[in-house]
């Protein structure tokens, strides 16, 4: 039985699944939901994810929710087909570092910065320019620790691309549309490993299904 | 060479690390990192995590940061001794999924709760009641997740005691001083596990070393 992806293209999380299964060259069946119409708190998908949320997944009898998590799942059963994705070994622990940087330094700040600079406008509402300022500023120390990193290692995880490089695509290439771009372009590692991650097939794929729409 | 935990008895990152090593029965050396005085943003500190936060580690040449990177090194390193805290094959992949809730559901509320419920009061500053309503409301409908997958599971992520569960003790305990710990009490599954976690006596000895203090 093919896995399913319950989400929707436009969806940063549900990406982040996406990117990992066409890196693992794998076939899976795509459930759009229709979140505009509310579906992603009807019963029916709340008895896959009971918070509510996209992206979620089936493999056979096992239910999962948390893209993070689902993609590690695929990773890690996956280990042998398409890109690795995680290295063994000592490494590994220095992965699991950068994973949980995307998610508790980067990703926080690039979700209230999409926040003000795309959703507020497309919604009618006026952007904070205090807000983007000051979480502009925070970013930009997260990125000058990641343009050192960069410069002792190929990817943020290791010297090969893993998971935790990957996580950070769907959220970063919303941001190229914005001011924050900037930020990305004015250091050289970020740009060269940003350039470098989002040429990647699999990456390419995930917006060709997005641009279908 | 004994493990390195860089921190303070008073942070629930710290914490996070502390009970896990107990729970792992293993040696450490704790060496307190003064908070107060901007010891995390000096350059000696800053080489062992570039993001300035506490906790950080050593075990040997590695050098590790981020309270739950350092929590799954621990377990998966010493997986044979004390306390498991993993679970291997399959249900991996659920214990997986809550560890990401703790750390994308839980934890971003519970630490509002705390600086809008502690920390403003202790600093002279006064608490949002708007932020407080409306935060509580999201953490009930959380707790209401947590409360049907308790009656499914004994623990969180599977039927043993996990990290998944452990995550969540430092900042769950500072929310029992609170109003918020009526939220947890009005939830049957949600509290005996509350009850069942606290008291496991790794935790007694985090608690032990913060009351030193
Ligand atoms: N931490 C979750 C976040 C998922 C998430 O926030 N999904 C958004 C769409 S990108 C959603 O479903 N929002 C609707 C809601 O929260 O009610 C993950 O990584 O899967
Ligand atoms: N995601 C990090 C959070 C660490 C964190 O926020 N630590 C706090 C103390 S509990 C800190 O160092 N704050 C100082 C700062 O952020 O400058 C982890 O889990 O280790």
């Amino acid at each position: 039985m093919v896995m399913k992806v319950y989400g929707a293209v436009l969806s940063t999380a549900t990406m982040r699944v996406f990117a990992t299964l066409y890196e693992k060259d794998l076939k899976f069946e795509f459930i759009p939901i229709d979140m505009p119409a509310g579906e992603h708190k009807k019963e029916h998908f709340l008895a896959v994810n009971p918070f509510g949320q996209i992206p979620a997944f089936k493999d056979g009898d096992l239910k999962l929710f948390e893209s993070r998590a689902i993609s590690q799942y695929i990773a890690h059963v996956h280990a042998d087909e398409g890109s690795p994705l995680v290295c063994e070994g000592k490494p590994m622990a220095t992965v699991g570092v950068w994973l949980d940087v995307e998610a508790h330094q980067f990703e926080p700040l690039a979700l209230k910065l999409r926040r003000e600079l795309l959703y507020k406008p497309r919604s009618g509402m006026a952007t904070d320019a205090a807000v983007v300022e000051e979480t502009e500023a925070k970013l930009a120390k997260v990125l000058d620790v990641y343009e050192a990193r960069l410069s002792q290692s190929k990817y943020l995880g290791c010297d090969c691309f893993t998971l935790a490089d990957l996580h950070h695509l769907p959220a970063m290439t919303s941001l190229m549309g914005t001011p924050v771009k900037k930020l990305f372009d004015a250091r050289p590692k970020v740009s060269a490993w940003l350039a470098d991650i989002s040429a990647r097939p699999a990456w390419a794929k995930v917006l060709a299904m997005r641009n279908q729409q």
